[in-house]
Formats: structure tokens, sequence, C-alpha cells
């Protein structure tokens, strides 16, 4: 009865669900980044030709959700389910984003751990027979996730050098029980991990134990280990949270080795950008998931992958109440085999 | 290979997961309101012992899932995934509250649909094969969401008649593959509606078209009608909200009749507890389903009811750009029969 289960986090999936098309959207600083040529469509404008910033960003969700329904040659009226959420107050990015397309829909809050969250529950409602086509989306935007975790981008506030810079992105993946495209065929599901961190501005530090925790559990699970991945991906742990993963692994006596990334680290040059640590925002791992990412999977570059997006589960109001900050992480192996 | 998909909306389970558990706890309006007796606990004390009133949402959580699992059997360890949620920013009424269960955690916002989504969410779960038992919960806390949405309650602000009050409550279901208890055979997930309300004072005018949206497509896709439930019970439309959705059925020529209820009608005396157009928030309809309904249903007083918990999608941001309320609604079949 529960054979698609392999441990207390890890499912492998009967019929692998394929991406069959994405799309991504980016701010100035990401089309200007190394991975400009492979955003869908980038603007100088930080409205997108709105009138707020939290408009701006709705727009951008639905920009990323006709591309990429454009690209699968589906209309709105195909799509079983929407999985979808982002970083702003009730989720209003994605409410608003998405609420001219009539898709049956399910709201999430994984903050940046959401393009995870979102692919994983879109992956399990097509093999679990529910749905033939699913959408996974999120964004982020600088300027609104300024204003509402640290202080309004007007006021001109100095970063801390753990800081990371929110990305201005959303991702959209269209995933289908037929058709090509890299596979999702195993999702690790994350626990909330706390172990104490309470510097709001060192999320990479707060996240990483639970980037930890999941891709541990991910390979312990399936039996594999780091080399067996052409990559293995976190979302934006970024350059501080990264290394503290890695030194947790190498006591494990585990080598996580060059083919471990960050999207964080790849959405930016973060010396001749400015960025700090790296980049975050639930549309960091989202552009780069579905632009740079699947791009190599499709032309065969990588076979095989963990992507692994992480969340810091806090609030502004949390941390001000003297709170710690919980942490997130989903993974996913994509491949491109079946299996 | 789609056979359990009804319609655009309907999912029908092939093994209907049975809600085994359940708990809710309550603050003292609703201990002394007419469902005080189906609370398993309810405190004098806003702050359920805590120094803030969040910090007491996520007590109320903590106390909801442990002694759901209490009532279950169950250890944390044993339950393969939690959905929750809440209407705090950043869903930290969830995440703070989950944090020391260590049970691989799927986050949701759904405002207060909440209890609908993660009941059909953690019910898709367990049919498709992916978990043998699964947690689905929600809060909310009148002291929480007054000072997030209006005003400080210190303030002492007045409310509009069209005003609901937001329930301080919580409920958990344990749901499982095995076992007894009434079952979860139907799932509608509901499409975001926006009718242009822009009263943030008036919640159940702009989610009623939504609850109306999904009941509508849960009966024509089922090809049943109201006449057919025990009950069909909304989630938290109140009085202005409850009686737009029965005159838009009239409209097509179908009466609701009177076992068309609600939580935010059932949660409070409205007149002596001076509640003005009734109750609302994730933890009305999360406290009324987890206590008075499923009591219902246990008893054999009710065989086959609809749960239809409706959310108001919007944030204090979106209101102050002028944006509309979209709403969303989404329906579960509960049958004491297996079909």
């Amino acid at each position: 009865m529960r054979k698609k289960r392999l441990g207390r986090q890890t499912v492998a999936l009967s019929n692998p669900p394929a991406v069959i098309a994405s799309a991504n959207i980016g701010g100035k600083m990401e089309g200007q980044g190394p991975l400009g040529g492979w955003f869908d469509e980038w603007s100088e404008d930080s409205f997108f030709g709105e009138k707020t910033w939290e408009k701006a960003e709705s727009a951008m969700q639905k920009k990323a959700l006709r591309r990429a329904l454009k690209r699968a040659g589906l209309r709105p009226g195909q799509v079983d389910f929407v999985f979808a959420g982002d970083l702003l107050n009730q989720c209003i990015g994605s409410s608003f984003g998405l609420r001219e397309f009539g898709i049956p829909f399910y709201g999430l809050y994984g903050a940046c751990s959401t393009m995870g969250e979102s692919l994983a529950l879109a992956a399990l409602a097509i093999d679990g027979g529910f749905a033939d086509y699913c959408a996974a989306m999120t964004s982020s935007h600088f300027c609104t996730a300024e204003r509402q975790y640290r202080m309004p981008v007007p006021y001109g506030s100095q970063r801390t050098p753990t800081a990371q810079w929110t990305a201005t992105a959303a991702g959209c993946s269209i995933l289908a029980r037929e058709g090509g495209g890299p596979r999702i065929t195993l999702v690790t599901c994350g626990k909330i991990v706390d172990k104490g961190i309470t510097d709001a501005n060192n999320m990479g530090a707060a996240m990483a134990p639970a980037a930890y925790d999941t891709l541990r559990a991910f390979f312990a699970e399936t039996g594999t280990a780091p080399e067996d991945y052409d990559r293995v991906i976190t979302g934006d742990l970024g350059e501080l949270g990264h290394a503290i993963v890695r030194d947790f692994f190498a006591r494990d006596g585990v080598d996580l080795g060059d083919a471990f990334a960050d999207c964080g680290l790849l959405l930016y040059d973060r010396q001749k950008q400015d960025m700090h640590a790296g980049g975050s925002g639930c549309g960091c791992a989202a552009s780069v998931f579905n632009g740079y990412i699947l791009d190599q999977m499709r032309r065969g570059v990588w076979k095989k992958i963990v992507f692994a997006p992480t969340g810091a589960l806090l609030s502004p109001t949390s941390s001000f109440q003297g709170e710690s900050v919980p942490g997130i992480c989903h993974a996913l192996c994509v491949s491109a085999e079946s299996v």
C-alpha cells in the first residue's frame, strides 16, 4: 500500500511527471547578471509598468504563467491545478497574479523554498492520478521584500556583509503526466529545523541546518551520494549558508565536491553587482531553475540533479518578539532519464 | 489514467481517507458560545500563558496537534505530512507551532479556507499512496488578526455592522488510510473569484461569489443537489455572505434549504455576544469542523455533508493600493459511509 514511500521524508514517483515547459522573468539586476541570457524576459523598470512594486510582482507571475502555458501549448482551462505562493504578506503576489486565469488554485507558503514545495505538490498530484497538467510558480521582488522585511528602499539603509539580495524574478514550471522534458523522480519533504539563529540579516546561516537535514535524508533514503548527481543545487543559501552546509557534510565524511551549487551564488556576479552574500527570495531559485538549470538538462549537459530550495520561516513580528529563525528545505531529483 | 477526476475541479477519492481523530482549542468567546461544549479546551486567557498573542496562536496549534495525535494513538514520528497555515504574515502561527514536532511539513496559505485546503491536500496525499497518516491544521486569533488587518485591539476602534469576529481558535484533523471515522470522499479545488468588492469590512460579500462558484461546481460535477446532503456548511461567510450565496442559488432555481449552514453563524450567539455579522478566521471553520461537525457525524446525526471553507485573499497592502478582494473556497464531501 505504501510502496511509493522510500523513507520518512522521500517519495519515489511511480510515473515521474515531466516538466514540459517553463518560463522566467527578471528585473534589471537579474538580466544584467551572469544568467541574463537565460531569462525569457527582463525589465529595466522595477515596476513592470504597474503603479506599485506589489502589483509589479503579480505582473511578473502573470507573465511567467502566460509564457509557460504558451510554450506548453495549453490554455488555462486545461491546467488542473496551480500551486503557487510568494513572500508577500498573505501571498498577494500569487493571488492577484493568478486571479484572471480561473485555474483551480492551492496557495502555498514555504518562504524561499516555495519553488521546491510547488514542484513537489504538483508532481504528487499528477503521480497520484489527480491531474494531467499542473503549474508550479513563485516570485519575489527586491523592493517589496525590503519594505516588508527590513526598510523601504528609498531610506537607503546600509546592508550587512551577510545580507542577501532578494531577487526581482518569477519562475513557472508546467508539469505533465505525458510529454518530453526532464522528469521529477523523487520528492523529499522538509521538516522545520531551528538551530536558534536570531540574526535576521543572516538567512544563510538560519537555513543551512534545514538544507543539511533534508539533503541528508534525501541521500540516506535513496541510498545515493552527492557524486551520483551532476549537480546538487540549493535555493538561496548564499555564500555563508552554502559553506556551512558543505562543512556539515564534511563532518560526516561526505565531500559535496564541485557539483554542489546554489542559485543565490549563480544568479549574480557578487563582486561587480555588490550582492554581499548572494541572491535570495522565492524568485531566486524559481528563475534559476526555470531558465538556466532546465536548459542545462534539456541540452544534456546535466543528466540528473538534486534541486533543494530553502526557506526561512520568520516574519518581522517573530524577530521583534525575540524568536529565532526556523528554516525548511524541500528537495527534488530531476532527471533527464525517466528513472 | 484520469479516472479519479469527475470534472474541472472535483476529484473522487478511490480509497476515501478517514478522519480518525481531531481536536480543537478555543478562546473565551468561543468557549462561552453555543458550541462551547464541543471544544476540547478553551481558555479565559487570550495569551494562553505566552507573552504575545502571536505566540498564543502558535500555542493553540501545538495544543490542537498534541491532543489530536494522542487521540489517534500516534507519535509525531508516525505522521507522514502535516499540511498547515494561518492568517499571520508569513504564517508564523504554523511554523512556530509546528517546529518542535519534526513532521515533514507543507506550508499553506488559503486565508480562511485553510482548513478546507489542508484537508483536501492531506486526503489527496493519502489516496495517492504517498502517506498513511497526515495532519491538517490551522488557527486564528482575534487579537493578532485585528492588529494585522485593522487596528490593535487596545485602540478600541468601532466595528461596522458587516464586520465579522475573527475566532480565537485552532483545529486539527488526523487523516488515515485505514481506521474508523467519517471519510473524505470528494475534494473540489476552488478557483480565485473576484467580483470587485472593495470594502475590507465586508468579507462575507467578497467571499460569497467564490463559495457560490465552488459549490456550483461541486454539485454539477458530482451530479448531486443540496438535498442529497444532511448539511452544506460554509466556513465563515457570516450573515450577509451566507444570504448572498443563498440568493445566487435561488436565481438558478436551487433552494439551499434549511441544511445550508455556516461555521461563522454557528460559533457564536451573535446577539448576546455582539458579534455583528458572525465569526471568521481560519480557526472558525477549523474549530467548528474538528468539534461540533465531526461529533454530529460520529454520532450518526448527519451521514453526509459538504464542508466548504471560504477565504478572502487580500492583505492590508492590497486594500491600501485600491485593489478589490479576491475570494476562494475549497469544498469537501465528508461521509459517515465509505462512498
